[in-house]
């Protein structure tokens, strides 16, 4: 499945497709990123020091999910619930990624979450510099 | 259920549980409305003059869920994650109300969903004072 | 807001109209529980000794989330999905109400969570008999 | 993001790893598809003929994000649920697949959308056959 063949077939097409492809696939990978470096965290040993990391993870995870399905919509979109949303996300993934940096030196799934939600921020600040 | 007495068990408390509690409740009402509103629009004959009901109700019930999920979580919050999704809250609840009640004459669901929607405006709103 | 009010609201009315309330009430009543007990067990001393609990938790949370929003839909219903997915939602809330009851002589919010799954458990099997 | 590496830094190591990494990747990817398709069949001309079809891509959407995640977390799974979750995910992917095959002559988005909803399918069923 490729999100900008799919994206083509849609009756409207935005003027700023390649930022909307690049946000809604970034939001879908952090995502389950944060989602399997919540599940990771929780079969750590020492899983009394992932409280903060856990509960961001599962923040994150949720926000990103809604953040790509709301940019991945073509249809009659409001620019200002948009913009809200996208910079909500972006917030999300700024606190997530320094929160797993904390501990990307011990646990590799905190390195690849934090590549992830960066990668996202980037995404989501540059939709939002697009629209 | 009730979120009150639930939230009392946390081994957390806020100071402001009074607002957090209105939120959570507001913001699962709100998804629900909005969810059913976008599937009773679906329903109505004249489906093609709801198309923007529709996917504004959906924006707004993923965003409320989301919302709720993250209000009602007391363990190691980030008030900046928190206060960014709280305004793409009330962000989305407006613009969806201020939708449905475009159609609330012809729609009862619509009247139903804007009042919904506003009411969880407002919580979202009285929390973002409250922290 | 008030479920039966707004489903009465819907172009399409199913003939079990009592037990499709009951169940989308139960549904959200349940994630919004299970996801307060996923908290609240990651804020307590011992959490790793509640990790299943928490993973139960987030699994059932979701999946009474999903099967709220699709029993709360009438438009064009596919029984056949519906009643897999009400199946899941049963299992999904008899595994978190087992894992809860044995943690509710230690934690009153798995008590109120257990109460929430088996209110749900019931409501998904009283739909199935329904459909 | 690659699941496959990102599942390998989990402490705990599922039997049968190559099965849940493709069923993690086709579930996100057919959410994905369906809430594309959902959207663009919403801004089609002849929307009242994609009512099913709007509906049954909502389900299979949410169904396959919610079943992506839990076959994600690796930390004390239960099989039962796991079970119940990819039976009622294999049967919503068939459904849709059967309604988006019916417009894909008409609507390429139905066409590419029945390819992910016929892979996660057999990705469900893949995993049920090796737990």
């Amino acid at each position: 499945m490729n999100v900008n063949d799919f994206l083509k077939t849609h009756p409207n097409k935005p003027a700023n497709m390649d930022a909307v492809v690049a946000c809604v696939k970034a939001c879908y990978a952090c995502a389950e990123s944060c989602t399997m470096c919540a599940d990771a965290c929780l079969a750590e040993d020492q899983v009394e020091k992932l409280r903060r990391c856990i509960r961001t993870d599962l923040d994150c995870a949720a926000i990103c999910a809604v953040t790509g399905e709301i940019v991945a919509r073509l249809t009659e979109p409001d620019t200002g619930l948009m913009r809200a949303q996208l910079q909500a996300c972006a917030t999300a993934c700024r606190v997530c990624a320094e929160e797993c940096e904390q501990h990307a030196s011990m646990h590799e799934h905190c390195t690849l979450c934090a590549q992830s939600c960066r990668a996202c921020e980037q995404a989501c600040n540059d939709l939002l510099a697009a629209i």
